[in-house]
């Protein structure tokens, strides 16, 4: 019961104290986007670390995204991607029905200005963990009908 | 495996954040530790809010004691409280021997300035859990040897 409550709470915790903190105005929405964006990119990096300190080395970028779709997600999200998508090109959609950080917001519209700030940490978390496996992105979110969320991801070749 | 470390990684990151946006000096330290421990109060206001929500009414103090070495340290922390004492006049001591947020730090006597931090937001956890049981106390914490760690609760008559 209640697993990852106490990662929700906190998540929720430092999305306020992050907002805020700052000066209000339009400009420092942005900044703080980066901010908690930076954040889940750190925390990304150690999780995928110890999860993957025992795995064998993946076969290629799909495989990775599937650890990241089951794994990774079960172990911060109690629950796995429902659908992964891809256009053998470099981009993959993941998405997850019911996104646990989304999920004590009210599914009314007027709330969904504020779903980027919900989702910008997991951003960040995704873009650490494919780092730390070698695989640089750039990690985007969009949500339609709350709280289901799509997340984008785009490889950057090196 | 690595249930606790989502939570545990955002918890270090938080504090990294917080130590890194302040400015440098003696003061600000306080400052910081207050800013954790509030933030660990509001955490342990909604956790205990959703942990006791089909709860009984407990009986007395001391049962909500029992319930926060039991059951809200298992929810944090995935493990009890390894022993509990009293003076029944209204100061509880809480000993954890392996406190997990000071697991991933050196036990070397050198790192033992660095505790307060890692455990300022716990204290809070704890003072913002018994608040909404309608009890308000002062919870101070203690380490000897890491990663072993004291819980001091003083209630506050009202």
């Amino acid at each position: 019961m209640a697993d990852e409550a106490p990662f929700q709470f906190l998540h929720n915790e430092v999305i306020q104290y992050i907002y805020k903190s700052a000066e209000s105005g339009e400009t420092e929405n942005g900044r703080n986007i980066a901010k908690l964006e930076n954040m889940g990119f750190r925390v990304g990096q150690g999780l995928i670390e110890r999860l993957t300190k025992d795995s064998a080395r993946f076969k290629d970028e799909l495989d990775i995204m599937k650890f990241v779709c089951k794994d990774f997600w079960t172990c911060v999200f109690k629950k796995q991607i429902d659908n992964l998508r891809t256009n053998h090109q470099g981009i993959y959609v993941l998405q997850d029905n019911k996104f646990r950080l989304l999920s004590q917001l009210s599914a009314g519209k007027q709330y969904l200005e504020h779903a980027p700030k919900y989702l910008a940490f997991t951003c960040g978390l995704v873009r650490g963990a494919l780092s730390n496996l070698g695989v640089k992105s750039i990690v985007t979110a969009e949500v339609s009908i709350m709280p289901a969320c799509k997340f984008q991801i785009m490889i950057q070749k090196m």
